[in-house]
């Protein structure tokens, strides 16, 4: 471990961060995060990501703090760790008490946990990769960027014991999004995406990729696509900050399209570095 | 905050019991936890809390320990804090791992907490109390005793501010548990509780009072009972842990029964508080 971070006023080494057992975060997942891209030394959609950290605290009525305390804590996370592209990781709990009860015993004060790790700057066309079919079974609540995240994790191991880089939930078929990602499919030059409602965590990188398709005035439908549906695709790729957008050639046996990035993938890629490099300029 | 509690092979404080804040249960709630009742310095159905121990460890796949670990940890908590009565509570997370990443990295030891709060014994029959009905919002894992709780949170919460002890959960009409209590109703000499699948967390004292009502000849059906139905229960009641079997006598507006507590509750009331008279014995 290297680098400061930042646990309710301190700078620290990881090392010495360290939260009570009695913090609301362990006991029940009492809390929310988000994470925010640094590229060239500057936040990345940074107002968007304040934005949904906003919300998330407000949907669990955790007290917040105004958009200059998490902007000037981007600033000094970025200062203190020289970092010029890296991703920002916040996490805010409803905090510690004296003891465990499941309803908090009074108000308390939040845990806010900040740091800060080294992205790489990419600027290519990711490989196609695999991901896997799952059953969603996570809670009703997914709008919500909670760190009750089990559910997520065991996806994901799931997904990893099946040499895939992310499952594809559905509900009854229809398919909502990743375990930390949202899914485009294309089929006949439209591009679908499961609907911003309670089934999906609204990403920052899904809506950019919304805007970016408008801009190149491609025909999108926020529309779930079912499963049955998968085999006939003609592209699908995924979105994420870290991922940005990433091609997907496969899912368990079926190839998708030839099994190589396909031509609305590829332009969305290269509009999304294009609106890195406008953001660095 | 006052006693010892176990952290990682160290007995401390509970002000000098912390984790670190990249421990997977602060992060990801990866991990579970559970709750064991002691009554006059003897835990109450050990075994089949320390049975539903070990299959939560194995369901998320984080090592475990064998029974004689979790006896002797059961009756250091007790000694160290000289509690006659309380509430045992052991956490297992899957560990802290250098930097945060959903997937595990490598091989990560485990964190195991353990601490013990004080408990009265009661023998009285408890006043009926209300719940409030709530869509089930968490996820499709509820088997599992995780720490995942944010969902249970935000449920009891709302019931809370209904001025109810506990949420109602149901799926699409079908009652299935509390936030975190087993839901019982009656209906014409006839016991229904959802059955044990995994829409809920099997109770001990859900199977204890099965237990309990099977040699008092009380018929009873592992059945989950419709909301369409509640006007029309003759009785109602919930049990946990720390609660037993506690009547319940309004459902919202609905008045269930007469509102007091019914014959079928009582005789199960009177048989849990001989099954402890036995077990203190």
């Amino acid at each position: 471990m290297s680098g400061l971070v930042y646990l309710n006023g301190e700078w620290l080494v990881p090392e010495q961060a360290k939260v009570s057992v009695f913090d609301r975060g362990f006991l029940f997942a009492d809390g929310i995060y988000e994470v925010i891209p640094v590229y060239h030394g500057r936040p990345f959609l940074a107002q968007y990501h304040l934005d949904r950290l906003h919300r998330s605290l407000a949907a669990i009525a955790i007290p917040d703090q105004p958009d200059a305390f998490w902007q000037s804590l981007v600033v000094e996370l970025i200062d203190r760790n020289e970092m010029q592209n890296g991703l920002i990781y916040f996490q805010v709990t409803r905090g510690a008490e004296s003891k465990r009860s499941h309803l908090p015993q009074g108000p308390v004060t939040p845990t806010i946990f900040a740091s800060i790790s080294p992205l790489e700057l990419h600027w290519d066309t990711p490989e196609p990769a695999k991901v896997v079919l799952c059953e969603d079974i996570r809670w009703l609540r997914c709008d919500i960027k909670s760190i009750s995240l089990l559910g997520n994790i065991m996806l994901k191991q799931y997904a990893q014991q099946q040499a895939a880089i992310e499952p594809m939930l559905h509900r009854d078929g229809s398919v909502t999004e990743g375990a930390s990602s949202n899914y485009f499919a294309v089929k006949d030059g439209v591009i679908f995406t499961a609907p911003r409602d309670n089934l999906i965590l609204p990403g920052i990188t899904r809506m950019w990729v919304l805007e970016l398709a408008q801009q190149l005035k491609l025909p999108v439908r926020e529309e779930a696509f079912h499963i049955s549906e998968l085999a006939q695709l003609d592209e699908l790729f995924l979105t994420s900050s870290s991922r940005e957008v990433q091609p997907i050639g496969q899912i368990d046996d079926i190839i998708i399209g030839n099994g190589r990035c396909g031509p609305l993938t590829q332009k969305l890629i290269e509009a999304f570095h294009e609106s890195k490099r406008a953001h660095l300029a």
